[in-house]
């Protein structure tokens, strides 16, 4: 199931269609609702940080038990972002080509 | 610069790590902040969709302006995600695969 | 307009309720909708401190320009919670009291 | 301790600084904080709605473990919020005023 890039997320789009449909909650997935769980996502891995300042990258990946938190939330943060993309035909590839290529002429 | 597969966002990650790097990002970038980020951004995605009640997908893409504003906000999303992931070196693709294998036992 | 305590908000409500009223606004503000509205308003507030790492409130007193925005950001945040707990009947003083006392012996 | 007036938030300040006080936490509560605080506890109000569409004021106040939730999650937002604006100093009622005059020109 697991691609060999690191980046390439294509394998991981049917099982994730899948995974919605038997459970029959596409009727659930309007794109506001999807953007709402994003918010909701994003919100829980912000979390893990509250209260805790100028902690480096290298300290956090000393803790096994931290680094599962985070990940698991960066995974549905990037779950619920590829069914919203899915579902109206978004590609992530170009949409954030399209945004860098905007931002290096702004900055 | 775009990969053939709009899920496969290898190309990408170099380009991301260079207009990062070229403007002196990276000290800002402590995964805190690169959380807020995240949360911020969440949000202005969201405010897309604010006080419009029952919008499904179809309605949406027949609005190239919203589109387009729509796919800059998960740019924005993805974007900041990944300086993240690639900071403490999670794998997107292993983080999200482990996630639905355990919402597949809960659900 | 202005009740004599920075903290008694009882004149407010009558004119925000107006204010919305005039507008025929009721028809938006479900509770689901008032709570999204919260959540992005936060995310706005949120932004003001984005990549400003270490800064106390005497730095930002200072600048008039930042209490300013801060200061609208906390008036958005606090009418859309305000709309809520009136549509809900949620009395904000014992709301907070009560929570108040459960965190007093939670820690 | 429960001031007459829902919306007269005055009595509940000195137990608030005092809870923060007699645990020694105004250490953590930088303006930054505070702020990232309130949008995770917008977020925490938002999801007690995620996924449920169409539910109308009436429909939750029948649900009394649904109102105390909501309720607890408001109190949560209006306590940070509250520290935040007692640290800059920042007058509610005059914000809101303001804000409202402000927003009367706009719409």
């Amino acid at each position: 199931m697991i691609s060999e890039s690191p980046w390439d997320l294509s394998s991981i789009v049917p099982t994730l269609m899948e995974f919605r449909h038997e459970r029959d909650w596409e009727q659930f997935h309007r794109p506001k609702e999807l953007a709402a769980a994003i918010a909701i996502e994003a919100a829980e891995l912000q979390e893990l940080f509250l209260w805790k300042e100028g902690e480096c990258a290298v300290e956090i990946q000393d803790d096994e038990e931290r680094m599962k938190e985070i990940s698991d939330e960066i995974a549905d943060i990037l779950i619920y972002t590829m069914y919203l993309a899915n579902d109206l035909g978004i590609n992530l590839n170009e949409a954030i080509s399209g945004k860098i290529e905007e931002n290096s002429e702004r900055y």
